[in-house]
């Protein structure tokens, strides 16, 4: 791993830790094993450290979201299935969400971050509705504005009052819900099924 | 206003201004127009000060819930709006809540928090299903279990992209694709009628 991944990553587990008040430079050097200087170089300060996490997760995590899939409605749900799997292995994922949800210094950044997952959801929603698996009276942008929150809080408390050990059952009744409001009855079944089948949960 | 409540009000600004960790006895004592000595008769450490916060947050959430509602279903509406208007103008509140999603040292407390909350929104989904209000194969507990995450993240998010000027918006979307997943469909267009009478949107 080059040296500023090895930073970033140090920097996630310490930021997931401890938050970002509470983390400092030189415990974020030491879990790189780089100096402080080596480590200037690459963030000269934590806000930009922060700000490096939240974009790389922002990376990882929109690589999972595929829009060329026969079903529309299916890549939402195997999207959220993805980035479930991430917040339970990768700390930059897990770090730079927490982060995302601070205010204050990060305001900006996270206002910007929030947008573009709505965006790119809201689209899916699109295409789903104009695919004809959903039917609802709802946009698809206010799909996008719910769904995106509402995926965000189930993993929250999930790890708030598990450490995110019900992490795949809740987001998987998170789904069924959302389905049975939105999906059209005859894709209905079938969308059910890929969330038994993403989140290995009894239909 | 007796000289504890004043403090927790003082503390409540200072956390939901700049988090747990960059919140400092001393400013909550200044904030507050007490001696640190007054501060540290009632709080000894800034932790039992934020488990101040979060207790007095619940004790005031948890009176919006009413169990004695002629349609359950139109009671959980009522109280998400009653808890959401406290989030506009309760610093209480609004820390108590930010104060709850941060883990560490508050781990058993928020996970108790959230337990709790779960606990009361299941019970009033199970007897909404009993009035027949609701139809669903989703059981009380997964209804709570998922309803007061989904929640959680709208307000969240809300707070993260607009200073929570779309909560109320926000909340009464999440609630037409909660009450069009569950509601029996003889019920549905009066549920949603409360929605947009609870927080004054268009149907």
């Amino acid at each position: 791993m080059e040296r500023r991944a090895v930073i970033l990553e140090a920097a996630a587990r310490e930021f997931e830790r401890v938050g970002f008040a509470a983390t400092t430079i030189a415990a974020v050097a030491r879990e790189a094993g780089v100096s402080q200087g080596a480590l200037h170089f690459h963030f000269p300060t934590k806000l930009s450290l922060a700000l490096g996490v939240i974009d790389e997760q922002n990376v990882r995590t929109f690589d999972v979201v595929s829009h060329h899939d026969a079903s529309p409605a299916e890549a939402l749900v195997r999207a959220s299935r993805g980035i479930a799997g991430m917040l339970l292995t990768d700390p930059v994922v897990s770090a730079g969400i927490r982060l995302s949800l601070e205010r204050g210094e990060f305001g900006a950044a996270t206002a910007a971050f929030y947008d573009q997952w709505i965006g790119g959801i809201s689209d899916l929603f699109r295409l789903a509705i104009a695919s004809g698996e959903l039917r609802t009276d709802l946009t698809p942008e206010q799909l996008g504005a719910t769904v995106v929150p509402m995926f965000t809080g189930v993993q929250l408390v999930s790890a708030v009052r598990t450490g995110r050990q019900d992490l795949f059952p809740a987001v998987a009744t998170m789904w069924r819900m959302v389905l049975t409001a939105v999906a059209e009855p005859r894709h209905r079944p079938r969308l059910l099924g890929v969330v038994a089948d993403a989140f290995g949960t009894a239909d």
